[in-house]
C-alpha cells in the first residue's frame, strides 16, 4: 500500500455511497484507499421494503452485506456525528461503549439520504411506524399479524375494529406500495382467522393532494387508485392528518379515525447533520455544481437524496434536478466516481446527465403501474415489469437468488402468518383526546402512566356514556390527576385500583410505562426517591 | 355445532401440544371441540434453532404457523396465568392491555414444556443469552455478527479480544449445536473482516460434566469433541460457571474468561404454572399414569416435557421415563389423543410405549454424530441423516419447503453476514468483579449506572493496573459511590465527568440506563423527583 495514496471517504451505506465506493474501486485501479462509513453493515434495498411489510420476502433477504458486496474497500459501521471540513475529519461513533473517533479523508463523498421527522404531527412520532429501514418493515408485518390475532379473540366490537384499522398516510410510491401490500397480507391471512370476516377490516390511505402518486401521469395514477378501491382499500384524499393520539388519528376531515395501526409514508427530512455543516442547503439538500462537487469546496462531493443536483445549467434558467429515486443515485454515482479520479489526474469533471427510464410502482395483488421509456403500462404486465426491473437493480447474485427465491415460496405455498415478536417492552409517550377512556375496571393496565400534560378523571362509576365523545360529563369525577401524577399500576405506592375509570378530561399526554419495563425499573425509582427523600445526600464514604 | 360437545382445551404450543391437537382432530372426527393455547401464534421447531443461531436457516422459516397447520382448531394467542382443576378453568391473559379471560374446559391436556431458567447462577440471566425461542436465536446470529463488526473497527487490545470471545455453557445437545454453528458462522464471515486472524477468535464450550454429550454413546461424544477442537473449539469439561459479570464468566477453574457474548444452554427447569398446582411433582415434571392421565384427576393429561411419563410399572420398580425430546413428544401426542377419545367413549386407554429411532447432533461444518436403530454413525453421513430426519419430522410442506430453500441457498451463495439489529435499548442490570474499569476516560459512557449494590471508586488519574486483577490500589480514590449512587452520563444532575476513572473497588451491582432510554424517561424521573421534593404533596385539582 502506497502510502501516497489519497483517501477517500464514503459517508452513507445508501444506493449513493454504495455504488460510489464500488465505482471508485473499479475506476481508481488501486490508486485511491476507499472507506465507506455506515450505520448498518448492510445496504438496504428500499424498493423492496413494502414486500418486507406484506410478507412476502424475508427481511434478511432484501439487503446486501456491505462487506461482500465491496471486495477491497473498507467498511466501517458507525454512526458520522461531526463533519469539519476545514481540518477535513469525520467524527464517528463506533457503539454507546466507546468515545468518538477521528477518521481523517483528503477527498470526501456526502451520501447520507435522508431520516424521517415525523415532529410536524403531534403524536404522530410516538404512535406511527415508519418504513425506512429494513427493521421497520418487519416490524410493520409482524405487528399487523398480531393485530389479526388479537382482534380474533377481541370481545369488545369497538377494541376490535380499531384493530382491524390499518392507516397508511402518504400517498406517493412507499405509502401506496405498502397499503397495498398489507392489504395484500392481510387478505391472504383472513381465512385462518374464522371469528374476522373481510367487511370488519379497514385499511385506509390519507393523502394530503388531490391524488395520490403524484410522480406518475394522471391515467396511472387513476388506474392505481381505481385498483386499490376495487379491492377494498379507501382513499382519503385531500386530508391533512392533524394529530395521533393512543388511540386514533385526527384528520381535518371528518371524525377521528380509531385504530391500532399507523404507517408513515410521509417525513423525509434532510438528515440533521447537514444543517449543522457550514454548507448552502437548497430545499434542505446540499448544493452541488453539476459535476456533484459541493460549491466552494473542492474535495467535497454529496449525491443521492442528499444533495440537489442540477440537470441543467441553473445560471441559463434551468430548474431540473435530478429526484431522490435510487436509479438516479445508482447513475450519480458512476459519473461522480469518475469526477473524483479525473480531478484528482488534473482532467476535467464531467457534468451529470441522466434519463429516467421510467417509474414504476407495485400495487400488490399482482398489480402495477408503470411508465417505462414513454410506455405506459397497468396491471399484471406493470407488476411482472416491477419485480424484473428490481431484481435487476438488486446488487448481487446473493440477494438477487434470496429475494427470488422467497416470491416463488410465496407463489407456491403462500406467505408465512408466523408473528415473529420481538421482546421490545412498549414504554412511550402516548397522546390522549379529551374524553378517551384510558383505563376501564375489568381491564388490568398493561403499566403505569405518568401524566405530563393534561388532565384525567378519575372515577369509581361508569363516565356518562355521551363523556367518550369529547362531551362534558355531567356527573363530576372523584378526582382528577395532572402533570407529574400517576393513574395505573402503582409506582412509588401511587396508582388507580381496578375498579376505577380513568378518562382523559381535556387533550392530555401521558408516560406509559410498560409493566415490565417497570419491573425492571423498580429499584431504580425506589432508589432515586429514597435519595430524594434524604434531600439528595451525598453518600460518598 | 353441537352444544353437547366435549370441549378439550390444549396448554402450549410446541411438539407436546400442537401434536395432541392435531390427532385428536383426525381420532375424534368431529366430536370433540379442541381448543389450543399458545404463547405464539406459530409453532417453534427447537431442533433447528441452533441452526438459526448460526444464520443458515431464516427466523421466520423455521418456524410453523399454527392456524395454517391445526385447520378445523382453535387457536388462542394467550398466556395461561392460571389453572383451576376444580372449577375447569383456565384463566388466560390476551395481552397487555387486556384483563384475564375464563377459559372453562372438560378435558384439559397440558403441554406447557420447560422454561429457562438461570437464576441459580448470580448475573447470568442479566447477561446470557439463551437458546429457547426463535428470535432468542436470531439476536444471538446478530449479536455474534454485531461482535465482528465492533472487533475490525476496535483499537483496545483487550477490548478486541472480549469482542472476539464466545462462550457457551452446557454439553447437552443444544449448547453443542450451537457452540458448533456459531462457531461456522464465525468461519465463514472471517474473511470479510481484514482486521481479524483466525487465531483471535475464541469459542469455548462449558460443561459441567465428564464430557459433552452425556445422552448419547461415550465413542459418539469422543468423535464430537475431537471434532470441534479440530476445529478449534475450545472445550471445558469438568467445570462450573460461577457468576456472570458485565465483563466476564467467572467459573470454579482458572481466570475469568473475558467475553462479550455469553450463550447459556442450561437451566431447564418447570414452567412456574405448575409449581402453583395442586399437583404431585416428579423432578420438576407433573406425575402421569403410563396413559398420560394425572393421578387424580380424570380429565386431566399432561405430556411432554412438562410430564414425568413411566415406560414400564414404576411399582414394579421399572424406573424408565419417557426423555424431554421431541421424538417422545411427538409420539406420546398421538397416543394421548387415542385415549383421550377412547376414555370419553368409555374405552381402556392404552399405555405410553416407545422406542427411540435413535438420537442426532449436528455438530457444524457437515458434520454430526447419530446413534440410529442402534447403528452409530458419525462424520458426514451422521449430517445428512440429521438434516433428513429433521426435515422429515418437519410439520408442514411449506415450513419443510422454505427450510429445504435456505440450505440450498446457503450450499450456493453462502450465509449472510447482515447484522439485523432491532432497536431494543440495552437497559440492564449489570454485575461487576472487584477491580473491574467501568469507564475510561476518552470512551463515552454509553448512559447511566445506578449502583445497586457494592462500590465504585471514581478517580481523576488512572488507576494503578494491578487494581485491574482484584488488588488493593496503594493511592486511595478520589471518592467511593454506593448504593443509590449514579455514574456515567448525568441523571439529575449527577453522574461523572468525560474525565473520570470509575473502577469496581468491591464486587458490585448497578443498574445500566441506556443513553436512549434515559432520553425517553428523563421527563419521568424529573416529574418524580419533582414530586418528592414537593413532598409527595397531591396535585389533585
Amino acid at each position: 500500500m502506497a502510502s501516497g495514496r489519497q483517501r477517500v471517504v464514503v459517508l452513507g451505506g445508501g444506493f449513493g455511497g454504495v455504488f460510489t465506493a464500488k465505482h471508485l474501486k473499479r475506476v481508481a485501479d488501486g490508486k485511491l484507499e476507499i472507506l465507506l462509513i455506515s450505520r448498518h453493515n448492510f445496504f438496504v434495498f428500499q424498493p423492496l421494503l413494502p414486500e418486507i411489510a406484506g410478507g412476502s420476502i424475508n427481511p434478511g433477504d432484501g439487503v446486501v452485506p456491505l462487506r461482500r458486496f465491496l471486495p477491497g474497500i473498507e467498511v466501517m459501521v458507525a454512526e458520522v456525528r461531526e463533519i469539519d471540513l476545514r481540518s477535513k475529519n469525520v467524527q464517528v461513533s463506533l457503539g454507546s461503549d466507546t468515545g468518538l473517533e477521528p477518521v481523517p479523508f483528503d477527498q470526501l463523498v456526502i451520501a447520507l439520504g435522508q431520516v424521517v421527522d415525523l415532529s410536524r404531527t403531534p403524536g404522530l412520532a410516538d404512535r406511527a411506524f415508519v418504513i425506512k429501514d429494513v427493521m421497520d418493515a418487519f416490524q410493520i408485518r409482524n405487528h399487523v399479524l398480531g393485530c389479526l390475532e388479537r382482534a380474533d379473540a377481541a370481545s369488545d366490537p369497538a377494541r376490535k375494529q380499531a384493530l382491524l384499522t390499518f392507516v397508511v398516510i402518504g400517498g406517493g410510491f412507499t405509502g401506496v406500495e405498502t397499503v397495498g401490500e398489507v392489504h395484500e397480507l392481510i387478505r391472504k391471512s383472513l381465512r385462518y382467522y374464522p371469528r374476522i370476516r373481510r367487511g370488519d377490516v379497514r385499511t385506509i390511505l390519507i393523502q394530503h393532494g388531490p391524488r395520490i402518486l403524484p410522480e406518475l401521469p394522471e391515467r396511472l395514477a387513476t388506474y392505481a387508485a381505481d385498483n386499490l378501491r376495487r379491492r377494498g382499500i379507501e382513499i382519503q384524499l385531500e386530508t391533512g392528518v392533524k394529530a395521533a393520539t393512543a388511540f386514533a388519528v385526527e384528520t381535518d376531515r371528518g371524525p377521528p379515525i380509531e385504530a391500532e395501526t399507523i404507517i408513515a409514508a410521509i417525513g423525509n427530512a434532510p438528515s440533521p447533520l447537514l444543517k449543522s455543516l457550514p454548507l448552502e442547503l437548497e430545499h434542505g439538500r446540499i448544493g452541488v455544481d453539476r459535476a456533484m462537487r459541493v460549491r466552494g469546496h473542492d474535495d467535497v462531493w454529496a449525491l443521492g437524496d442528499a444533495a440537489h443536483i442540477p440537470l441543467g445549467d441553473p445560471a441559463a434558467g434551468d430548474v431540473a434536478y435530478a429526484p431522490p429515486i435510487a436509479q438516479f443515485a445508482v447513475r450519480e454515482a458512476k459519473v461522480l466516481a469518475r469526477n473524483v479520479v479525473a480531478t484528482l489526474e488534473g482532467r476535467e469533471p464531467e457534468a451529470f446527465a441522466y434519463h429516467s427510464l421510467g417509474t414504476l410502482a407495485a400495487l400488490g395483488g399482482r398489480r402495477g403501474v408503470a411508465e417505462l421509456l414513454g410506455l405506459r403500462i397497468s396491471g399484471f404486465p406493470a407488476w411482472v415489469a416491477w419485480r424484473l426491473f428490481y431484481l435487476g437493480l438488486l446488487p448481487g447474485l446473493a440477494t438477487r437468488l434470496r429475494v427470488a427465491a422467497d416470491w416463488l415460496l410465496d407463489l407456491l405455498v403462500g406467505r408465512s402468518i408466523a408473528e415473529l415478536r420481538g421482546t421490545r417492552p412498549s414504554s412511550q409517550p402516548m397522546r390522549f383526546s379529551a374524553g378517551d377512556r384510558v383505563i376501564e375496571p375489568g381491564v388490568a393496565p398493561g403499566g403505569t402512566y405518568v401524566v405530563t400534560s393534561g388532565a384525567f378523571d378519575i372515577r369509581a362509576n361508569a363516565p356518562n356514556p355521551s363523556a367518550a365523545d369529547g362531551g362534558q360529563d355531567p356527573v363530576s369525577p372523584d378526582r382528577t390527576v395532572g402533570p407529574g401524577d400517576v393513574f395505573g399500576l402503582p409506582l412509588s405506592g401511587e396508582g388507580t385500583s381496578a375498579s376505577e375509570w380513568v378518562c382523559a378530561s381535556a387533550p392530555s399526554t401521558a408516560y406509559f410505562i410498560d409493566k415490565d419495563d417497570l419491573h425492571r425499573l423498580q429499584m431504580v425509582f425506589a432508589l432515586i426517591k429514597r435519595r430524594a427523600d434524604d434531600g439528595g445526600s451525598d453518600n460518598s464514604a
